[in-house]
């Protein structure tokens, strides 16, 4: 498995969302090494709450079988918060790749004691990213972690 | 707080589901004794695998500032999945009145956890509507669940 490859996918999706005056953050979902669903937040483009960077991989991805989510490995740039990460156990998808936690730390842990495989890249992009992010828009950031 | 009246138009929520081809789960989001956001599980529908009842209502209610939903309670004809408990917990919904959790236990202990008031109404009409369903699509049902 070759993380650099998909992360470097979620950090595409994490840059169309700035283009489109969102909030960075992209995720891709992959099985058998293959990407089923590729994604960014939305939370500017569709007013939407619900749609975090991985919830909207996800949803792109579309109806899969259980299976299916079993075997995959869900990319994003940032730390899951507790709506991602509750959708990642209500799924069951046992590996998460995660470009940073500086900038925010979500539910690892939980996922952790969940027995999610978690594996942290801090990855420089990623974090430059948020950051450029969260000094520019902090109130719109804010909105998005329910602050 | 009149828990009947808003578990009532949560049921009927999930019976627009039904009547739809639906899973019917409903939820209303209560703000001020007010329902601001109203909604049903959107699967079959959308083919949306993150619009269980709850998530459909909060994005029905929009964007709402973080003081908004730290006042609301949110009404759900069952109890509420790890991703729908995560989201109660990202946007730091206090409260959750659950119809019934005879048919499926969420994450109420996690919710509890983490200081959110749980009620469980174990209302006679949610429990049969999900029995009802269950037997007759199973493999809907365990599609909805992540099994």
């Amino acid at each position: 498995m070759n993380h650099d490859v998909f992360i470097k996918e979620a950090i595409e999706e994490a840059k169309i969302g700035l283009q489109e005056g969102g909030i960075p953050i992209g995720s891709v979902i992959v099985h058998n090494n293959k990407i089923i669903g590729r994604g960014h937040n939305k939370r500017v483009q569709k007013g939407s709450v619900v749609l975090h960077g991985e919830m909207d991989a996800l949803e792109n991805a579309g109806r899969q079988k259980a299976s299916v989510y079993k075997e995959c490995v869900l990319y994003t740039t940032l730390s899951p918060c507790s709506m991602c990460s509750g959708t990642i156990l209500l799924y069951g998808i046992p590996k998460v790749i995660i470009g940073e936690n500086k900038t925010f730390l979500g539910e690892e842990d939980l996922l952790k004691s969940r027995g999610v495989e978690v594996h942290i890249l801090n990855n420089k992009e990623c974090i430059d990213m948020m950051n450029t992010f969260i000094n520019n828009k902090p109130e719109l950031w804010n909105e998005d972690i329910g602050e």
